[in-house]
């Protein structure tokens, strides 16, 4: 048996591409199983069609399709009336992993790495072998391209099957088909869920949706009004790391370091840059490309002593709490809705801001736990609750003080939907998959703020529901037993019925009036 | 503000690194956190000189060193006696992620993805600016060169700092220098900690170990037999999937496609490759390339429905009974060790074999949970326990029978160290940072069967024990109360001193005689 040396090993040496490795471990993208990659395939869609009609300013109309092919084979189709792609970009976006536009952006979007819509056509062309099929337009006066497209996953690279010029009856937007394996549920983690979910936290969309079976469901939007456009921002100081900054000395157009630090940060006025220039004992006239590693680390641990603004809102946009109000009122069977929004924060300089609604009563089942909706960017977050960071701070959260029922260490017992939106330029997802935000400490302490907030306000009316039960319970105790009382005195004492009556009126009014006191 | 459209939009569109995603996504690569990064960086290294000091037949020496730069900065250096690295491959190995030698061969070895090192690398860089040194030499004769590289992380490439021939003591072998921002930590989940479990599972392995701190720590290797060399198989047609086949069906060298299956895939024989055909009704000679996707899944649904054998398991190496066995009695303070090498299985048409080892008693604590040492193809596992096949493997298993005490769902309580090893072609890890093991169905079946074999051994032990300890408190009662009894008999019966001891030595006899039946 011949062992191997350094150079029989070098010549097995060779280039992986990242279509091939997402490929293997397509469970890190939200590819486990059929089921999730059903969920999955649309999800990725629907995000970047709802982050490219708030990008146009256009107000969204989805139409979501999944067609039965075989028992666990379905064509998934997503339409929107977006700004349409144009034609050269199409093979790229649909049929290379990491490419797109919004991982090197500082602002609110749903999509954030390039991959997902390109990974669920690949996941696709796995399991049926059959390309992606993409029809887009720009305009009325545009043609429709329709496309083929599938991955050559050796290379990462799109190939192109047909690409023609169609009659399409729609003005502009886009439409993904994709065939894959898949298993078609309803109830919890579905995609009617989902759905549901998608709508209740993006007020200003209509979603047209069609499943396998039975009847296709409308939701209306709620408002006509867009959601505020997020701006893309520069990233703050505070976030940045020793080798970014080392990489962006060498990257700035500035020719001075005071005026690279003003220019490609947040927050640094031209006094702050020369603080921090003095704090690090460099001169704000050097050439960033020319100081050394040495100069760069005093610089950069110099920032933190230096006081700096936090970081602006501007590229954030929440749902706030009248649209969310609204949206549980019209959508959610309850007694009670309250929602918080709550002022920007900043973890590692990234900005991000969180929401909480409570809806309490009405049809809810008051058996179980309270049900969690988490959402980032306005996304539904489906799986890996119990990962989530939101997840620990509802469970860390005193319950038994806003009058729910709570074990300890999980969710409080009650007729009650919990919705905690996290909107943020860049949500620190625990995978790829997107299913759970990481714990940092800042993110918790902020929803827990939210949530105690919320709660307080549910916990006055459930409080106030408990008198009031309380009150219904004595007063039918009045109705039922003072008759009696008033038939016993009237047979010890040989009264008249009227008699009786009146002292069953006195008896009434008594004890009303002691109640009241 | 100027709202977007598809021509501005596309404007943005661009490729992003697979350096860039891992950099702004290295929480998915085991760099979460400080203490965590060292780890890792430790255990890339680790794991590259195993594998290639395996590959070449050698026996490992291993020296692991980590110097204090300052409070939260560290160097870490590893060196090996290993096959050294051929002078042309160096830049690429460890300044370009996904690269590397493992990625496409079917067979057991600690790296499987080719991004490891190469992301130690780029975390150091990114929290240091300090680039990667690389001392490798790949015989007496061969000069040994000097490499500081750094990766250009927006072309995922390596940057060459400095090159060059330097004298160096040692013959063969490479070392690598890695400085970082990290925390050291001793206890659970330490570098210590991770280097003794290494050793347990590696009994070939001598590894000098120099923490920051304190005298270095030496383990002396337990065997100078390497273990079995793992053969590279081809792919078991059952893990295989549609598009996969179809590529396979146009790249294979085979003319037709009876030849195809047979050359392209183990364990299918001329008669398994016609039976195939048969049932997908495809001629078995026609040319591969040229079936449509229609045929190519026929085949693909033909397989499951023809009896295949297992793939061969000749591609995986287990530590094997005996040697667990010396290793434990070795390095643990124990009462009684067993172990347990099952026979090859097989998820997804990927081989793999479980073996379990338990080490009970002596010096091991009583009070808590038992020890779980999770390995991987002889790597330890120390993160996300929890969500682990091994664990839930454990955790599902009946203790009580076995004579120790476990709450329901939880790790059993006692004495005890359970150790766990999956050997695979491809271990299925929840995430790249290879932290635990996805839970097929197969593979928790065949923990749970070594788990119990081995649990039987130990429960006749502790009951035998527990017995011996029965008899222990008995026996101390006699020698406690007889002689008491004597004395009562003597002073009541006003009995000589003689006959009193021979009232005792009787009692004791009779009552001997009567606890043994």
């Amino acid at each position: 048996m011949r062992r191997e040396d350094a150079t029989s090993m070098a010549a097995r040496q060779r280039e992986i591409s990242v279509s091939e490795f997402f490929t293997k471990n397509r469970h890190l993208l939200g590819f486990d199983n059929p089921q999730k990659a059903l969920l999955t395939t649309i999800r990725e869609a629907v995000d970047n069609s709802l982050d490219a009609c708030e990008e146009a300013g256009i107000l969204p109309d989805l139409i979501i399709e999944i067609h039965e092919i075989a028992e666990t084979r379905y064509r998934v189709a997503v339409q929107d009336n977006g700004p349409g792609i144009v034609r050269s970009q199409i093979p790229k976006i649909f049929g290379k992993l990491l490419y797109g536009s919004k991982f090197h952006r500082l602002k609110q979007q749903r999509g954030q790495q390039g991959i997902g819509i390109s990974a669920a056509g690949m996941y696709g062309q796995l399991t049926t072998g059959c390309p992606v099929q993409i029809i887009s337009r720009t305009g009325r006066r545009k043609p429709a391209h329709e496309f083929r497209i599938a991955i050559d996953t050796k290379k990462n690279a799109p190939v192109i099957q047909s690409d023609r010029e169609i009659d399409w009856d729609t003005p502009r937007g886009t439409r993904v088909e994709i065939e894959l394996e898949a298993v078609y549920k309803k109830g919890r983690r579905s995609v009617g869920d989902y759905i549901e979910q998608t709508a209740l936290a993006n007020p200003h969309v209509a979603i047209r949706y069609v499943p396998p079976k039975g009847e296709p469901v409308v939701y209306e939007r709620i408002t006509r009004e867009p959601p505020a456009e997020a701006l893309e921002i520069q990233p703050h100081p505070l976030g940045i790391e020793l080798g970014i900054l080392l990489r962006m000395m060498k990257e700035t157009r500035s020719r001075q370091l005071r005026g690279m630090l003003t220019s490609d940060f947040c927050r640094v006025s031209a006094a702050v840059a020369n603080r921090i220039c003095e704090v690090a004992g460099v001169s704000p006239t050097s050439k960033p490309s020319r100081l050394t590693g040495a100069q760069v680390e005093s610089v950069f641990r110099a920032i933190p002593q230096v006081k700096i603004m936090s970081p602006p809102t501007s590229c954030l946009a929440p749902i706030q709490e009248e649209l969310l109000l609204r949206c549980l009122k019209k959508r959610v069977d309850a007694d009670f809705v309250t929602a918080v929004t709550r002022s920007p924060a900043v973890y590692r300089g990234n900005p991000f801001q969180i929401e909480v609604a409570l809806a309490y009563g009405g049809g809810l089942g008051a058996e179980d736990s309270v049900d969690l909706f988490r959402y980032a960017n306005r996304v539904p977050l489906q799986y890996q609750q119990s990962a989530c960071a939101i997840t620990k701070a509802v469970v860390s959260t005193d319950w038994k003080k806003y009058g729910l029922q709570q074990a300890r260490g999980a969710l409080p017992v009650g007729p009650m939907i919990v919705l905690v939106h996290m909107a943020s330029v860049w949500v620190p997802f625990t995978s790829e998959s997107k299913e759970a935000v990481a714990s940092y400490p800042e993110i918790i302490k902020d929803i827990r703020l939210g949530l105690q907030e919320a709660g307080r306000r549910v916990g006055i009316f459930v409080r106030k529901r408990h008198r009031e039960a309380d009150e219904h319970k004595k007063r039918s105790y009045i109705e039922k037993y003072i008759p009696h009382i008033g038939d016993a005195l009237q047979e010890i004492l040989g009264q008249t019925d009227r008699k009786r009556d009146k002292n069953v009126a006195n008896l009434k009014t008594i004890l009303e009036r002691s109640r009241k006191m």
